[in-house]
C-alpha cells in the first residue's frame, strides 16, 4: 500500500498548492483596495486636496507594506501559541515555507486596507510628515495586536470571539482611528460654516461611483479569503461569504439610497449617487464581521441595519461638529461596530436569534470595545506626540489654497492646454 | 481497500472545492462589469446626465441581487427537470450547499449585467422609479425564464439550444429591452436635429476606455465562468472560450476601427478610440454564445463579422431615427442575435460549415427568436404601465438642464474649488 | 491495484485543470495592465495627446492578439527543442490541447504589454500607421524571438540565462524599443524650451494613480503566473514571487518619493504622486527577472536599486534631450537591464552575495546585451522604413494642435455641455 500513501501525500500537497494559489489571487485583489480607496477618498474631499490624500494612500500602502515584512506579521501571526504577541518570523523569516510566503501577502494587504482607512481622518489638513509617523504606529503596533489577538489564535479567538473578516478587528479600530485623529486634527477651516457648505460636498462623485464598485468586488476577496484557502472544508465558508457579501451591499445600498431619497421628498434633489455608494460599503463593513456563518436573510437584514447606522452616525458627527471629510468614521467606525455585534445575534450556532445562550454577546460585546480602547489610547498617544513636534496640521495659507497646489504645485487634472 | 475509498472520496471533495473557488472568483469579476457599464455609459452621453445613468445601473445591480435571492435564482435554476420554470430553492433556499452558493454568486452576477444592458435604453430621460420598476420585472421575470430555458436545463436547452455563455439568452434578450424601453421612451429631445449632433458625441471617450478594456477583462469570467467549474474536463472549454475571448475581441476592434477610418478617409477625423472600444464589444458579444467550441479561426471570423454587424445596425437605427444612446443595441441586440446564430454555423461539432445538418441551425433560430420576442412583449406590457402611471420620461425642463442638475443638484466633476 | 492507477491518473488530470484554471486567470489579469498602461501614459502626456495615446495602446493590444495567434506564439513556444526559432503550432494549431490554449492566452497577453510599452516612445507624435506597422513588427519579430531565447527553451536559456517574469527579455528589449522609437522621432517640439517646460508636466496624476495601483496588481499575476501554474511544486516560486511583487513595489516607491523629497526640500512643491507611481513601477520591473528566487530582504534591497535607477537615468535622458514622455525608458529600460542583472547578484541558488561563481553573471550580462542589442537593430531597420514611407512623425500643424483634435476633432473629456 505504499502507493496509496504517496497518492494520499501527493494529494495533500496539490491541496496546499490549490491554497496558496488561491490565497495569491486574493492577496493581489485585497490590493487593489488601494485603488477603491484613493478615488473614495479623493472623490469626497475638495478638488484642490484630491492629490494629497491620493498620495497619503499610496504611501500608507508600502510604509504597511515594509513594516509588515520586519515586524507586523510577527507580532500578528508569528506564533499561534501566545496569548498576547507573536514571537516568531520577524525580520527575515524563513522563504521555505509557501504557505507562510501566501499568508504573508494576504495579510500585508489586508493590513494596508485597515490603514489607508484611517487616512480618512487626516484628509485634506495634517501633514505628510505626521501621517507617515502615524502610518509606521498603526501598521507596527497598533493593528497587528488587533490581529493577533483576534486572527493570530489569541486571547480574544481564544475566549471565543468571532469576526471573520473583521468588522472590529479591522473596520471599527481603523474607524476609531480616523475618529481620532480627526477631532485632534479638528475641523476643516469654514468647514461648519453654513455659507461655505456646498465647497465641501464630494468634488467627484463618478471617483466615487469607481472606487465603490470596485471595493465591492475586493471586498469578496477580502471576506472570502479569510478562510485562508478552499481545500479541506474552506470552500463553504468562502461560498457563503461571498454570497453574503453581495447581499449585504446590495440590500445597504438600497437602504441608504431610499432613506435620503425620503429624507429629500420635498426637494428637487432627492436622489444622490454618493450616498448609494456610502450605503453599500456600510452593509460591506457590517457583513465583514459575520459574513462566514450567517444565512441569506440575515445578511440582508444586516446590511439594512448598516446602512440605517451609518445615516444615523453621520447626523450624530455633523451635530457634534466633528469633521468626518470621507464619511470614514460613519462607514468603518459605526458599520464596524455595528458588525461585529452583530454575529451574536445572527451567527447559525452561537447567536442570540436562534437561541443560544448570551456568552458570545458578552465576547463580541468585550471584543470590539477592547479594539476601540486599544486603538484610541495609542492613535492618542502618536497623536499628541506628532502635534508636540509640530507636524499634525498643515498652516493655514496652505490649507486655504488647497493642498494639491500647496505642497505639489499643481491640480490634479486642470486642463491647462486647452486654455492656451 | 477501504483507504482508497477514501481517498478518491477526498479527491472528490477537492475537485467540488475547486470548482467553488473557480466559480467565486468568477462571480466577483462578472460583478466587476458593473464599473464597466456604469463607465461605458456615463462616457457616452451629455455631461450632464452621467451620474444618472451611473445611479441606475447601481441600482439595478443591488436591485437584481435582492430579486434573485428572492426569486430570480429559483425560477432560473431552482429544479433540473421542470422544463418552463424552476421550481425549487426559492426564498429562503437550502444554505448547506456549497455549490449551490457559489452558483447563485455567479448566476446572480451574470444576471445583474443583462440588467444594466437594458439601462442603456433607459439613458438621459426615464425616471428613476419607472427605471426601477423596470429593472424588478426584468430581474424577477424576464431574464430567469430565459435563463431557464437556455441554462437552467429548461426546454430549449433539451432541444439542444447551445448558446453557451448567452449572446442570445442574455445580450439579445437585454438588448431587445433596451430596443424596447428606447422606442417607447422615443428619442432625446434635439437628438436627431443636424444643428445639434455635436452635443450628442460621447462625453468621455476616457471612460468609455477605461470601461471597454475593463469589461474585456470580465468577460474572460463571464465566458470562462460559463463551465461552472474547471474539474471534471470542464477546463478545456474554459481555456477554449477565454482564448476565443481574446481573438474575438481583437478582431472585432481592429475591423470597426478601419471600416470608421474608410469610411471618414476624407475627413480629418478619421481616427476614433470610441469606434475600437464598440467594436471590441461586439466581437464579444458575438463570440459569447459560440466561445467555448468553436475553432480560433472562426473567432477571428465572428469577431469581424460582429464588428460589421454593430456598424450596419448602428446606420440602421440612425436611419430610423431611433436614439440608442448608448450603442446598447447596435451591440448587444444585434450582435447578440449574430452569436446566437453563429453557433451553427462554427460549432465544432454541430456547425454547417464543419458539413453538419440544419438541425442546430433551425434550433438557435427558434431560440434566439422566442428570447427577443419574449422580451419584447414584456418589456412592451411593463413599459406602457409606467407610462399609465406616470413614471416613463422625465420632463422636457428636467432633460434640457440635464439629469444630473436637475435630480443631484450637481454635476460629475465640475471643478467648482478652481474657479472660487 | 487497477483503482489506484485510475485514482491517480485522475489527479494528474486534476492538477493538469488546476494549472489551467491558474494561468487563465493570470491571463485576464495580463491582459488589463492594458488599462495600467493606457492611463499611465495618458495621465504622462498632455491633455491634447491623451486619446491618441490609448488609441495606439488598444490598437496595439489587439494587433499582438492577431499576430501571435498567426505567428508569435509558434516562434516563442512552437517547439520545445529548437534554439533560435520554434517550429510548430503556427496558424490554426492543435486546439485539442487545453494547456496550449491557456499558455497561449497568458503569453499573448504578455506579448500585449510588452507591445504597449514600446508605445511610451511613440506618445505625442508618431502617426497612427507608423505605429501599427511598428507594432506589427513588434509582435511578430522583435518580442517573439526575445520570448523563445529566454523563456522558451531556446539558446539562452540552455545556456542557463535566469530572467523569471522578464526584466531582460520583456522590460529591457521593449524599453530598447521606446528608446529607438523616441529618438528617431525627435522630441517633441519646445520640450527642452525651458519656458514650456510646464507644458509637459504629466496632465492627469490622478490617471497615473489608477494606473500604477492597477498596474501593481496585474503584476503579481505577471510575476505569479509566469510559474505557469501552481500545482507540482509551482506553488513556492508563485508565493515568493507575490511577495516580492508586494516589497519591491513598496521599496522602489518610497525610495524614489524621499530622492524627489531631498532633491526638492528648498522648495514648496516636495512631495510628487507621479514620482511615488514612477518609483513603484521602476520596483516592479527590476524585481521581476529574480522575484521567483530572491529572499525578501534582497527584493527589498531591488526596489531601492530599481528607484534609484529611475531616478538616474531620467535625469540622464534629460541632460541628452532625449524625450521620455512617459518615463518608458528610464522605467522599463533602464530598471529592466538593472533586473536582469541582479539575478546573478542576489539569486539564493547563483547569486554573488551567496558566493555563488560568475558564471550566472556573465550569462544575465550576454542575454541582456543580446536583447537589446536584437531589439535596438530590428527596431532601427523598421523605423527607419516608417520613415522613408513617409509615416514616422505627425506635421507641426497637427503636433501643435494636439493630436486629439487633429485626428479625432475632440478632446478627451470637454465639457462642452457646461459651457452651452
Amino acid at each position: 500500500m505504499a502507493d496509496l500513501g504517496i497518492a494520499i501525500e501527493r494529494m495533500e500537497q496539490l491541496k496546499e498548492s490549490i491554497d496558496i494559489g488561491y490565497l495569491c489571487i486574493c492577496a493581489a485583489f485585497v490590493l487593489l483596495m488601494q485603488v477603491g480607496f484613493a478615488f473614495l477618498e479623493g472623490g469626497c474631499l475638495r478638488y484642490k486636496d484630491m492629490q494629497s490624500i491620493m498620495l497619503k494612500i499610496f504611501m500608507n500602502t508600502c510604509v504597511t507594506i515594509v513594516i509588515w515584512w520586519l515586524v507586523g506579521y510577527a507580532i500578528a501571526f508569528g506564533n499561534d501559541s501566545k496569548e498576547f504577541v507573536g514571537s516568531s518570523v520577524y525580520i527575515g523569516f524563513d522563504m521555505k515555507n509557501s504557505k507562510h510566503l501566501a499568508e504573508f501577502a494576504f495579510q500585508t494587504a489586508v493590513a494596508s486596507a485597515a490603514t489607508s482607512i484611517v487616512s480618512g481622518g487626516a484628509a485634506g489638513r495634517m501633514t505628510y510628515i505626521g501621517y507617515f509617523i502615524l502610518s509606521v504606529v498603526f501598521s507596527s503596533v497598533i493593528y497587528p495586536f488587533c490581529a493577533h489577538w483576534g486572527f493570530g489564535n489569541g486571547w480574544l479567538m481564544k475566549l471565543g470571539y468571532h469576526d471573520y473578516a473583521g468588522s472590529g478587528t479591522i473596520h471599527a479600530s481603523a474607524g476609531m482611528g480616523a475618529l481620532m485623529t480627526t477631532m485632534l486634527l479638528k475641523p476643516r477651516n469654514q468647514r461648519f460654516n453654513p455659507k461655505y457648505s456646498e465647497h465641501f460636498e464630494p468634488n467627484n462623485p463618478i471617483y466615487i461611483t469607481l472606487a465603490c464598485l470596485s471595493l465591492w468586488v475586493c471586498w469578496c476577496f477580502f471576506n472570502g479569503g479569510s478562510s485562508l484557502g478552499i481545500a479541506n472544508g474552506a470552500s463553504v465558508f468562502m461560498s457563503r461569504a461571498i454570497m453574503n457579501t453581495f447581499i449585504a451591499g446590495a440590500s445597504g445600498a438600497l437602504t441608504v439610497f431610499f432613506i435620503f431619497y425620503l429624507m429629500n421628498i420635498d426637494q428637487g434633489n432627492k436622489y444622490s449617487l454618493v450616498m448609494i455608494c456610502n450605503g453599500n460599503l456600510a452593509g460591506l463593513v457590517a457583513i465583514t464581521g459575520p459574513c462566514d456563518n450567517v444565512d441569506a436573510w440575515a445578511a440582508f437584514v444586516i446590511g439594512i441595519l448598516g446602512g440605517m447606522m451609518m445615516v444615523f452616525a453621520n447626523r450624530v458627527l455633523f451635530n457634534l461638529q466633528i469633521d468626518d471629510p470621507v464619511d470614514a468614521i460613519s462607514i468603518h467606525f459605526a458599520c464596524g461596530m455595528l458588525g461585529a455585534n452583530l454575529v451574536s445575534w445572527f451567527d447559525m450556532d452561537t447567536g442570540i436569534v436562534y437561541g443560544k445562550g448570551g456568552y458570545q454577546f458578552a465576547v463580541q460585546m468585550l471584543g470590539s470595545f477592547i479594539y476601540i480602547g486599544w486603538s484610541a489610547i495609542i492613535h492618542l498617544i502618536t497623536l499628541l506626540f506628532i502635534e508636540k513636534i509640530g507636524y499634525l496640521r498643515v498652516s493655514t495659507e496652505e490649507e486655504h489654497e488647497g493642498l494639491d497646489p500647496a505642497t505639489m504645485g499643481c491640480c490634479a487634472y486642470e486642463m491647462v492646454e486647452l486654455q492656451q
